[in-house]
């Protein structure tokens, strides 16, 4: 246990989060490093953690659920014009909308793996008509997959409600640019629950600035907590809440990290193993 | 169709939403009158309309799914936190708050009929912890159900998230008074998409200012649209909607109105058959 340190040449592994830089230096080689989340870009931007080091990171293990619920806040929050209602609440305004059914309500994931694929379903059960979009390409019954940036821009034109639970990688930092933003229906919402590198808040802004989009739920930013002086905080289009869409919960991430140490130790394939190429 | 009136001696039926007063004196008695709508309240309010009239009053057609969204996005205010993470964010606050899991929130649904139920059973699937509470009694996979009075006290004690769907009744007007308010854990949270005049407003405030309850949705009013001079317009902890909860749509409306008319003329079982008595 941290901060005791292993004797040189002996075999252990590294259960971690984020550890300060340089932690993996001052340490022999682990067997493996186990990451306490999903996502791992931090892991791989690291210089003192060698190649060599199989990484594994957390999969699901509760967080998929978790995700599920955020997303669905989000789809709510603009299906359902409660953005629109609490807008009209400060002005003292009864003014009924005009209703839009899930099944008329088209929702696109980006990300279609165990939390992404559970997103997606969920979502399609409650009846919204849900596409998915993924770079390997996945099947998920009632959901319409696509996978290659080149059908990205068409989805996106049918998007009514966007969710990004795509992991961050090479290809996918940057995705949400100001050209993709702009494929969006002027109507479009945007729940953010990835990572921030992806999304380009400046674009995003004068998007909603200049009516092209509905609104936003940000989980995530380039820089977190999110300077003071961002125009996110007060922009009334924006929702904001501090990178907690999914947490990493300790009983399942622990019984998962040992489920996989043991497979580990037994050379059967271990869920989650990072391909660093990939990037997750 | 209104305002042709048909020749005394006639036989027709009504499909109407609350028309204006003294509407039912100008007409010959009609077979039946179709309410479009779930709620008949206001219907049994009038003295234009004899009880020798069958009353029929919609039932789902549409509107169980939408009240499932709208508490849904009520619980997932309160279970995830964004009622407080949006009052974080109005003083450009980044502070993550504990974790509640959806297996862990106890959700208690006031009224189990045709829409309470699809509400019950849609917040059971997604893993809340349901409990019902009914008039008459009923059995719901999942979902605890409680009837009488007597275990309202208990239930609400227990209760981390309220949904009031009941119809209004001699039975349920001012049901949600301030001591079954009070009932309340601290921390609770209250959907109300049934009817104004079931819960005191008054004893709401209040106890949101004393922090004795949570926050609130409303969707509903003793009177709508909400005067001006309501408090709840811009009461921090209360977000409020213009009775869009659960709205009627026409397709399914008309075929289900069409439908029951072809049972009654057959002198079969009509499904919405109001029992004045009852009051639903």
């Amino acid at each position: 246990m941290w901060p005791a340190i292993p004797a040189p040449g002996s075999t252990f592994y590294v259960a971690t989060w984020n550890p300060p830089e340089g932690f993996f230096h001052r340490l022999p080689e682990p067997k493996a490093v186990f990451a306490l989340g999903a996502g791992v870009d931090r892991f791989l931007k690291r210089d003192d953690l060698p190649d060599s080091v199989p990484l594994i990171r957390l999969t699901d293990a509760g967080m998929a659920r978790q995700m599920a619920e955020y997303a669905l806040a989000g789809v709510l929050r603009f299906q359902r014009n409660l953005d629109l209602y609490e807008a009209q609440q400060t002005s003292g305004l009864w003014r009924p909308l005009p209703v839009r059914s899930s099944d008329e309500t088209r929702v696109t994931v980006l990300g279609l793996g165990r939390i992404g694929g559970v997103v997606a379903t969920t979502l399609s059960a409650l009846g919204y008509k849900v596409s998915g979009w993924s770079r390997a390409g996945t099947d998920i019954p009632g959901v319409v997959c696509r996978s290659g940036v080149a059908s990205l821009d068409t989805l996106l034109a049918q998007t009514d409600v966007l969710i990004n639970v795509l992991p961050s990688t090479e290809e996918t930092r940057g995705l949400l640019n100001r050209e993709r933003l702009g494929r969006l229906p002027a109507d479009a919402g945007i729940v953010n629950a990835a990572r921030g590198d992806q999304l380009d808040a400046d674009a995003l802004v004068e998007f909603l600035d200049a009516g092209r989009l509905r609104g936003a739920l940000l989980d995530v930013f380039p820089e977190e907590p999110l300077p003071e002086e961002s125009r996110l905080w007060n922009h009334p289009k924006v929702r904001i809440t501090p990178h907690v869409a999914a947490v990493t919960l300790l009983g399942p991430s622990v019984r998962q990290v040992v489920r996989n140490m043991r497979r580990f130790e037994e050379g059967q394939t271990v869920e989650g193993l990072v391909d660093r190429r990939r990037g997750y």
